[in-house]
C-alpha cells in the first residue's frame, strides 16, 4: 500500500492521478491511500480505468503550498493532504509516502510525526544519479536534509546509503565512496578523515564495500555506488550538475537549431536524440528519499508530470515490496553499537598516537 | 612580459612552446620569459618564426612532476622551471607567470615567494565557468587554494572576484552572489549570514552589485556574474560540473553511434556540434588564477595541448595589460579598512539584537 499525497505540486492533483493510473496499469499489486480534497479526487480518480477499486481516498481539505515555511506547516498543517499522506506511514496503513509537495515542510512534518529512527541523529535525503555503473545510477547521499553532518552522520548516510542502493538498485554489496577534494598533502577536510576511519570500520559488517575518498567528477564515473556527504555540499553538487546539464541541453537545442543543414540533422537524429534525453531525463529518476525515519517517505519534484510521478511510484513501490523501511531500521540499530564502538576505539587512538 | 614554466604539463614543452607561437602570431606586442632545460627549450623555440626575438630563455634544469608533494616542492624546487617562472614575477620582470605544473606544488611554491597580499588571509583559486551571460561566462572562487572560508575571506573573495571579472571579461560592475542552498527559513549556513553582512558593506565602495545568496543552478545563468564560495564547496561544484559535461558527452556520442541514420545526421550537424563543443571547451576557458599574492600567476590545465596553452597566455596577457596586479592590490587595500569597520559594526549589532 503506497500513500500519496494529491495536492502540493505544481500541476495540481490531475497530474498525481495520471501518474496513479499510469503505475497501476503497469503494476496490478499495486494499491493506493490518497490524501486531499474529496470530491475533487473521487472525480479524477474515477475517469481512470486501471484505478477502478484500487484507491481509497482520505479526505484532507488544507493543502501545503510551495511558500509555506515548515514551521508553519508543522504548527498549523493538521488538516492538509501531506499531513495525512504521512500519517498513514505513521499508523502503518501503508508502507511508503510519496509527495510532490514543498520540502522542508514535508521533512518537518515527516520529522514530527515518524520520528527519527532509533540510533540516528540526522535524518538524509537521497536521490539517484545517472552514472556510467552497470545499475545506471549512483546514489548520493545527504543532498539536503540539513546544511551539516559530523563524523558520525556521515557513517550513518553510508550505511542508510548502501541499504537504499541494495534494496532500490538491488546492488548487493555496494561501492561507497566519502566526498572529498583530492587526495595530496595538504588537500581535504581534516575532520573527514574521522568519518573516513568510521566508515572503513562498519563496512564490513554492513556488506557494503568502502572505496575511501571520491570527488566530484567520480559521481557520474561508474566506479562508485553510494556517495556520502553533508546536506550543503551536496545540495549545491545536484544544483550544478541540473544547472549544468540544463546549459549543455540549451546549447545543444541552440546548435541543432542554427541551419538548414543542422535542423534537418536533428530530425534525422530524432529517436538516438530522445534515447539520450531519456538516460539524463530527470523525471525517469524523479524520486529523493527520505532516509533515517521510522517510514520511508519519497519526495517527488514539485513539476512532476505523469511521468515523473508514476517514477516516483515505481521507486515507492519497489522499496514497499522489499520491506525496505523494516531493513533499514534493522540495519543502522545491528551497526550502531558497532559504530560506537568503532568511534571510543578512534577517539582512544587519537590520544595514543 | 609574461612568464611561462615549459616543464610539468602532461604534453611536456613542445605543447607549452606550441602555444607560445600560437598567441605570439595573434598577439604583436606579447613577450616571453620561457623557464627550463635551455637546450631542449633553444631548439624547440628556434622552430617557431613566430617566436624569433620574443622569448627570453631561463635555464631551469629541475622540473616538478605532478606526483610532487607541495611540500616537497617547497623545500627541494630551488632549481626547477616552476620555481623560476615564479620568480621571475617577484622580482617584477614579469606580470604574469603561467604553468601546466602541479596545482599544489604551484600554489605552495606561490605562497612561499610571492607572499600574500597585505590584509588577505586565504589566496583563492577563480575561474571561469560557460554561462548565459553576456559576458560568456562566470567567475567563481574559491575552487580549491583552501578547503575553508571564514566570513573575512569570503569577503575578500568578493573583492577579488570582482576586480577579476572587470579585468578579465570587461565587466564594469559584476553581480556577486554568495553560495547557499535555498533561501527558506531553516535552510542555508548560518555563518553565511555574517558573510553576507560583510559582501553587502563593502558592495558599494568595491562597485559591484551583491545579489545575495545564489544556488548552484545560478552558476551558468547570466543572472550572475561572480559566485563566492569556500574552496571545498567550490572544488566539488567544479569537479562534478566537468564530470556532469563529461557524461553527457559521452551519452552524446553513443546515441549518435547507435544507428547507421544517427550517423550520417552526426557527419550533417558535423559544425553545429563543433560550435557547441567550443562553448562548452574546457581549453577555450583554460587557466585557474590564483588570486591575494603579490603577482598574478595562471595555472593552466596539466593535459593542456596548443590550444589551450594559447587561451592561457591570452588571459594572462589581457591581465598584464590591464595592470590587474596593481589594481587588485589597490581595492584590497582600500576596502581593507572598510571591511574591518563593517565587521566590528556587526559583531557589535548581534550583542544588541
Amino acid at each position: 500500500m503506497i500513500s500519496v499525497d494529491a495536492m502540493g505540486g505544481d500541476r495540481g492533483p490531475s497530474a498525481v492521478v495520471a501518474g496513479l493510473a499510469r503505475s497501476a496499469a503497469q503494476n496490478p499489486r499495486i494499491r493506493f491511500i490518497l490524501h486531499g480534497p474529496e470530491d475533487e479526487l473521487r472525480r479524477l480518480v474515477s475517469s481512470r480505468k486501471s484505478l477502478a477499486g484500487r484507491v481509497e481516498i482520505r479526505h484532507a481539505p488544507g493543502v501545503v503550498t510551495m511558500s509555506d515555511k515548515p514551521s508553519q506547516a508543522m504548527r498549523h498543517g493538521k488538516d492538509t493532504s501531506m499531513w495525512s499522506a504521512i500519517e498513514s506511514v505513521r499508523t502503518g496503513e501503508a508502507e511508503v509516502c510519496v509527495s510532490c509537495g514543498n520540502t522542508g515542510a514535508l521533512m518537518a512534518i515527516a520529522m514530527l510525526r515518524l520520528k527519527r529512527l532509533e540510533g540516528v541523529n540526522r535524518p538524509a535525503i537521497a536521490i539517484f544519479w545517472p552514472s556510467r555503473g552497470p545499475a545506471g545510477f549512483t546514489v548520493m547521499l545527504d543532498v539536503g536534509a540539513d546544511v551539516r553532518a559530523d563524523e558520525r552522520d556521515l557513517m550513518q548516510y553510508a550505511l542508510m546509503g548502501a541499504s537504499y542502493a541494495r534494496n532500490a538498485l538491488g546492488i548487493e554489496r555496494p561501492r561507497v565512496g566519502l566526498m572529498n577534494v583530492g587526495t595530496e598533502e595538504n588537500k581535504g577536510k581534516p575532520e573527514l578523515k574521522l568519518a573516513h576511519e568510521l566508515i572503513a570500520g562498519v563496512a564490513d559488517e554492513a556488506r557494503f564495500e568502502f572505496i575511501g575518498f571520491v570527488e566530484g567528477g567520480d559521481i557520474p564515473s561508474g566506479r562508485v555506488d553510494v556517495i556520502v556527504t553533508d546536506g550543503f555540499t551536496g545540495n549545491v553538487a545536484l544544483k550544478t550538475a541540473e544547472g549544468t546539464a540544463k546549459l549543455i541541453r540549451d546549447f545543444l537545442r541552440e546548435a541543432f537549431r542554427a541551419t538548414p543543414l543542422s535542423r534537418l540533422a536533428a530530425l534525422m537524429a530524432y529517436t538516438s536524440l530522445r534515447r539520450l534525453q531519456k538516460r539524463i531525463d530527470p523525471r525517469q529518476v524523479n524520486g529523493g528519499v527520505f532516509l533515517g525515519l521510522n517510514g520511508t517517505v519519497v519526495k517527488s519534484h514539485g513539476a512532476a508530470d505523469a511521468t515523473a510521478v508514476a517514477a516516483a511510484i515505481k521507486l515507492a513501490a519497489r522499496l514497499a515490496e522489499s520491506g525496505f523501511t523494516r531493513r533499514l531500521a534493522a540495519r543502522v540499530a545491528s551497526v550502531g553499537e558497532l559504530g560506537a564502538a568503532v568511534q571510543v576505539g578512534s577517539a582512544g587512538m587519537e590520544q595514543t598516537s
